[in-house]
C-alpha cells in the first residue's frame, strides 16, 4: 500500500507554559535541572501559582516531532488524547494547521488537557513538571487504525510506557504497522522512564522497534551500563537502527555493522533546549521517510535540533524545509 | 495619601494568538495590515482556523504596559474582565505572578476571555483582529475603588471608549482619581478607535486627562489634521503632558511651552512591533512615577519599546529594570 503519511506519531497531547525561571526557584519547588517529573494537579496549581508569567505553546514530545516533520515539508499524522477545552482546542489548532492529521477524539468529562511547567534556567536548560490531565488517558480506542496503516513510520513516545493503557494502545499500533510493513521507532523519551520500566521496554524494543532514538543517560540506563560505548554496542544487537544524540557532542547513528557520527550543529546562543530531542527525531526520521542515507539523516536532526534550542518553544519557528535547502541537505 | 501603586491601568483584558503570516494572508482575510479590527467569534474561530501554528501569551495593551511597569520595578495593579476559563486564568496569574494587583472578578456564564488574533509578516509588522469575549462586559463594578484611589497614576485603555459601560467606567475611576489627586493617563489606542468616537474622546480628555499618549496617526485624527505639527500644538493646548511616538523616528515629549525629541533605541533586527506602544507608555509612567524627568521619561518608554519589538510576545522578556540600570537611566 502507498504510505499516505511519511510519519504518524502517538504521545502525549500537551501544552506548555514555558517561564525563565533560575536555580533558587528549582530548588524551593524540589525540581531536578533537566529534568522531567510527573505531578498531579494540586501540585501543578502550586508550582504553578509561584512561577512567573508564561508562554503558552503546544507541546508534548511526540507532538513536537510531527510537527517538526511537518516543517520539513513531511506529511505527518498524530494520535494523542486532548480534554475538550481550550487548551485542547490550542493544541489541535496547532496540529492541524501544520496539514497534520489528528486521530483522537478530545475527552469529554474527565480532567483538562495536560500542561507542562517548563521552567528555563539562564544556561538554556529546561526543567520540566508535567501534569498529564487527559493526556494520561490515553487507549488503544485512541489509536486510529487507518491513519497508523497509511504512515510509512510509526514514532511512539516512551513517555507513554507509564500508563498502562497507553501502553497497550502502543502494542495496537505496532500491530498495525507490523501487518502494513511499516517501520516502528520508539524513543525513550527520558531516563527515570527507562528505569521504571526497563524489562517491559526491552521486551518491546527487542519484539516491535525498527529505529530507536535515546539520549546518552537514557541508553545507558536500558543496558545498565556506565559506559556510552558498551550501551551502543547493545543497542546494535536490539534494533535496525539506533540514533543516540549527546547534545553539544552531536549523535552516534549505529546500524548493524556500521556507526556513523554526527557532529552537532553550532549555533550562537543556547535560549532554550526544550525540544532539541524531538526535532533531531524529526529530521532523522523525515529523512528516513525520504530513503535518505542514515548520515543525511542524522545531519538532518542536527539541523532541526539546532534551530529549536535558539529560541524559547519546543517547535520550529522558521521552515525546516528551507533551512535545510540552504544547508544543502 | 501615600500611593500604594505606581501605576493602576484598565485595560482589555485579552490572550494574544501570535503567528507569521504573510502579506498574501492579510489579503485573504481582508484584514488591513498594521491594524486592529473587533471581530465576532465566528468571524474570530474562522480567522483561527486558517491561521498557522501559534503562541498564546497574556496581552490586551494596558495590562501589557502594566507589566511594563512591573519589570521595571514599579507597583502595579490592574482591571480588566476575564472569564473563568482556562485562558483567564492564564491571564490572571501572568498578571498577579509579576506582582501586580488584580482588581476585577472573572465573569462566570457568560462569553469566553477575549482574544486576540496577530499576523506577524516577515517585515516584524502585526496585524492585530480581536475577539473581545468577557473583556467587552468591562463595567463600573469592575473598577476596583480602593486600588484606582491608592495608585500615583491612572492608565486607561482607549480601547474601552467603545463599549458604553466601559466608557463609564472611565468616568467612575477618573472621579475617584481626582479625589485622591492622582494623574490621569489615557492612550487613544488605535486611529479608528479615534475617528468613531472623537467628541466624546475630546471632551473626556479635555475634562480628565493629564497624561495623554498616541502615536502619529492617533493624534492627527483626533485633531482632524493632516500636519503633525499641528496636531502636537493643539495637544499641548489641551493635556499637561502629551507623548506621541513616532516609531523609529522616536517620539517628541510636549508639555506646556516644552517640546523633547526623544530618540528611539536602534535595534538590530525588528521581530514583532505588537507592543511596542503600550512599552513605551510603561517606561513614561514609570518614570513619571518616579520623579524623574520628563526626557527621562521618554528615554525610558523607548529602552521598553526597542526590547519588545525585538522578539515575538508584547510583553518584556528581559528585566526593564536591569536594562535601564545598564543604558546608565
Amino acid at each position: 500500500m502507498t504510505a499516505l503519511y511519511d510519519v504518524a506519531a502517538i504521545g502525549n497531547a500537551i501544552v506548555d507554559v514555558i517561564s525563565p525561571a533560575d536555580d533558587a526557584f528549582l530548588a524551593s519547588e524540589n525540581l531536578l535541572k533537566g529534568g522531567m517529573e510527573l505531578i498531579d494537579e494540586d501540585r501543578a496549581n502550586q508550582i504553578y501559582g509561584r512561577m512567573g508569567p508564561g508562554i503558552e505553546t503546544s507541546g508534548g514530545s511526540a507532538a513536537n516531532t510531527i510537527s517538526g516533520v511537518a516543517s520539513f515539508g513531511g506529511r505527518g499524522a498524530f494520535c494523542g488524547k486532548v480534554a475538550r477545552d481550550q487548551l485542547g482546542e490550542v493544541f489541535v489548532h496547532d496540529i492541524q494547521s501544520q496539514g497534520i492529521g489528528f486521530g483522537s477524539s478530545p475527552l469529554v468529562g474527565g480532567p483538562a488537557t495536560g500542561r507542562c511547567l517548563i521552567a528555563v534556567t539562564p544556561d538554556g536548560q529546561r526543567t520540566m513538571a508535567t501534569y498529564l490531565g487527559s493526556a494520561a488517558l490515553f487507549a488503544p480506542d485512541d489509536v486510529d487504525a487507518d491513519l497508523i496503516a497509511a504512515a510509512q513510520i510509526v514514532y511512539l513516545e516512551g513517555y507513554l510506557f507509564d500508563p498502562l493503557p497507553a501502553r497497550r494502545a502502543f502494542a495496537k499500533a505496532a500491530a498495525i504497522a507490523r501487518t502494513h510493513e511499516r517501520l516502528i521507532a520508539l524513543t525513550l523519551s527520558d531516563a527515570f522512564v527507562v528505569d521504571r520500566h526497563r524489562e517491559a521496554l526491552l521486551g518491546f524494543i527487542q519484539s516491535e522497534v525498527d529505529v530507536l532514538f535515546a539520549n546518552e543517560s537514557e541508553i545507558t540506563s536500558l543496558f545498565q551500563t556506565a559506559s556510552f560505548d558498551q550501551a551502543a554496542e547493545a543497542a546494535r544487537s536490539v534494533v535496525q537502527i539506533a540514533a543516540v544524540t549527546r547534545s553539544e557532542q552531536g549523535s552516534v547513528v549505529i546500524a548493524g555493522a556500521d556507526s556513523h557520527l554526527i557532529p552537532a550543529v553550532a549555533i550562537e546562543k543556547v535560549v532554550d533546549t526544550t525540544g532539541a530531542g524531538d526535532q533531531y527525531a524529526a529530521g532523522f526520521c523525515f529523512g528516513l521517510s525520504q530513503g535518505r542515507s542514515l548520515e543525511v539523516c542524522g545531519r538532518l536532526g542536527s539541523l532541526a535540533a539546532a534551530e529549536v534550542i535558539a529560541h524559547y518553544g519546543p517547535r520550529p519557528q522558521v521552515s525546516l524545509k528551507e533551512l535545510a535547502a540552504k544547508a544543502g541537505l
